[in-house]
C-alpha cells in the first residue's frame, strides 16, 4: 500500500514537473520572421516574433507587417490555427518597437482594431510618435492608453529606460533596451531578449558608429561581448539596407555589408575572437532588382572571420537551441 | 502627281489622327485594383489605378497598398514591365486620397523613397494629416512640398475644393471631389473621374446619411443622377465594410449591405430608375472568417432592383467601354 502511494506521488510529481517545463520553456529561442525587408513591399516589412523554446508565448520585435506575415506562418502550420487575426490576438503577448518609422509600425496600427488588450514597449521617443502621429483619431483611432480622446485603451504604453531590464507578463522572457543612432538625433533601439541564461540581440535600424559619429554600437557591443564570452548569446539580428555602392551621405542611418563587417570585427575583438559561435541574421535589405544578391555576395566576400551569417525568411521558423 | 500628293496627305492625316487617338485615349476607363480590402491584411488595402481606355496614364485613387498590388498586376502582364517600383514611378501620374486613415495611405508613404516627382491631391483635411502626422521626419522622411524641414519636394500637395474640377497633368482625365462623412466631423471624399464624356465615381470610406445624420451622400447622388440620366456614368466604386449584424453604433462611419441598398435606392429614384445601367463595384470589405461570403449573400438578397454588382479583385484589370 505504502509502495503504491509512493509510486503515485512520484508519477504525480513527474507530470507536474514535465508540464511546468513546457509552461516555463526550455533554454533557447523560437523566432518567426513576419516581415524581413527594409521597405517598399507592404506585405513583408520588419517584424519578428520571439518566444522561449517550448512555448508559444511570443513577443513581437517591430511590427511593420503582421497579418500578411502571420498568414504565411499559418500556412507553414506554425500555430494550431489558421486565422492570422486570431493567432495575433492569442499568441503575441506584447510589442517592442525599435523606432516609429512607418515600415516598423504599420502592421501594429492597421491590426489594432482586432487585437489587444496588450502592452506596447518603447523608449519615450518611440511612444511619443505613436501617441502624437499615429493613434490620434486623424491617422487612426486611438487604440492606446494615452493621447487624443476618446482613449480606447486596447494598448498600454510602457516607457522603456536604456539598460533597464523589463519583465514581460505572460512570457518567461525579459527585454533590456539600448539606444541606437538612426541619423542623429533620431533614436532607434536594440533589444536584448533573455530566456533563462540565454540571450538574443535584435537591432532596429542603425547607422555605423563611424558614419553616425556615435558610440551607441560600441556601447552595445560591450554588453554583447560580455555575454558571448560566457557562451550566452545565441543570435544577433542586424540590418544591412544598402549595398557598398551607396555613398555614406546617402545611407540615412543604415548599414552596408562593409560597415556591418567593420562593426562585427569590433564586436569579435571585444569577444576575444568568439563571435563565430553566434548566429548572425541579416535583416532589412531594401528591395531593388539585384540588391539582395549583391548584398549577400558582398557580405560573403568580406566575411574573412568565417562568421555564421544567415538571412531570415518570412513565415519560416528559426529554432535556436544554443 | 497631284493624285499621289493627295494620297500622301491622306495617309499622313490618317496616321496623325490614329496616333492622337491613342495618346488621348478612347471613351471609357481601365481600372487596376491594387488593394481591395477594408483593413488588417497589409498586402491588400484600398488603392485603385484608373486610366482612360487606350492609355497607360493612371491616377491612383487612395493608396493603402501599392507595391504588393503592383507585383500582382505585373504578374498578370498588365504593363510591359515586371518591376513594381518602376511601374509605379512611370505609370502613376498622381494620387487622390479620400482621407488619411492609414489603410488608405500606407502604400503611398512607404513607397515614397523610390517614387516622384508627382502630385498628391486631397481636401485640406487630408493634406493636413499627411503633413502633420506622416511626412514629418518622425513617422517618415518629409518627401512632400510643405511641413517639417528639410523638405524633399518629391510630392507636391494640391488642395482640392469641393465640386471644383481638377485637371490632371499627363493624363486626359479630370477629377471633381465631393465631401463624405466618415463619423462626423471626420471628412472623407468621393472622386468623380471624367474621361471625355464618361464618368467613374469612386467613394472613400463613408457612413450612410441616416446614420451619419448628414446629407453628403444625397448631394453626391444628385450629381451622379444627372450623369446617369445622360448615360454618362460608367461605374460606382463604393464601400461595404461590415455585414448587417453590425449595430449602427459600431459602424465607425461605414456601410453595411442594407445601408448600401438603401442609398442605392435613393440614387436609383433620382436617376429615373436607370441605375441598372451603371456597374457597381463593392470595395473595402473588412476581413473576417465569413464576412465576404455573408456580405455578398446579404447584398444579393437585397438587390431587388437587379443592379449589376461586382467585387473588384487585386491585380485584375477592369475595362469599362460603356
Amino acid at each position: 500500500m505504502k509502495a503504491k502511494r509512493f509510486l503515485l506521488i512520484h508519477i504525480f510529481l513527474f507530470f507536474l514537473l514535465s508540464s511546468a517545463q513546457v509552461a516555463i520553456g526550455q533554454n533557447g529561442f523560437k523566432i518567426i520572421p513576419l516581415g524581413v525587408k527594409g521597405g517598399l513591399d507592404e506585405s513583408n516589412l520588419s517584424a519578428y516574433l520571439v518566444a522561449a523554446l517550448g512555448t508559444n508565448d511570443y513577443i513581437c520585435l517591430d511590427a511593420g507587417t503582421l497579418n500578411a506575415g502571420l498568414q504565411k506562418a499559418a500556412q507553414q502550420n506554425l500555430f494550431g490555427e489558421k486565422d492570422a487575426t486570431l493567432i495575433q490576438k492569442k499568441y503575441v503577448k506584447g510589442y517592442f518597437i525599435s523606432h516609429a518609422h512607418l515600415d516598423h509600425v504599420a502592421g501594429l496600427i492597421l491590426n489594432a482594431p482586432n487585437d489587444g488588450p496588450k502592452n506596447i514597449y518603447g523608449f519615450n521617443s518611440v511612444i511619443d510618435v505613436l501617441k502624437n502621429n499615429y493613434f490620434t483619431w486623424k491617422s487612426w483611432a486611438n487604440f492606446a492608453s494615452e493621447g487624443d480622446k476618446p482613449i480606447l485603451n486596447k494598448y498600454t504604453y510602457n516607457y522603456l529606460l536604456p539598460g533597464k531590464e523589463q519583465i514581460i507578463p505572460n512570457t518567461s522572457l525579459t527585454v533590456t533596451p539600448y539606444p541606437l543612432s538612426h541619423v542623429s538625433p533620431y533614436e532607434s533601439s536594440a533589444f536584448m531578449v533573455k530566456n533563462k541564461d540565454r540571450y538574443l540581440l535584435y537591432l532596429g535600424d542603425t547607422g555605423a558608429d563611424t558614419v553616425e559619429q556615435s558610440n551607441s554600437l560600441h556601447a552595445l557591443w560591450e554588453v554583447a561581448a560580455a555575454k558571448i564570452k560566457l557562451n550566452q548569446l545565441s543570435a544577433i539580428f542586424i540590418e544591412v539596407s544598402f549595398d557598398n555602392a551607396m555613398p555614406n551621405k546617402s545611407l540615412f542611418g543604415h548599414l552596408t555589408p562593409h560597415l556591418l563587417m567593420e562593426e562585427l570585427n569590433v564586436l569579435n575583438k571585444l569577444s576575444n575572437d568568439r563571435l563565430k559561435q553566434v548566429k548572425i541574421f541579416v535583416t532589412h535589405i531594401k528591395p531593388c532588382e539585384n540588391c539582395e544578391a549583391t548584398i549577400k555576395s558582398q557580405i560573403n566576400k568580406e566575411n574573412i572571420l568565417g562568421l555564421s551569417i544567415q538571412y531570415p525568411e518570412q513565415g519560416k521558423l528559426i529554432e535556436l537551441t544554443y
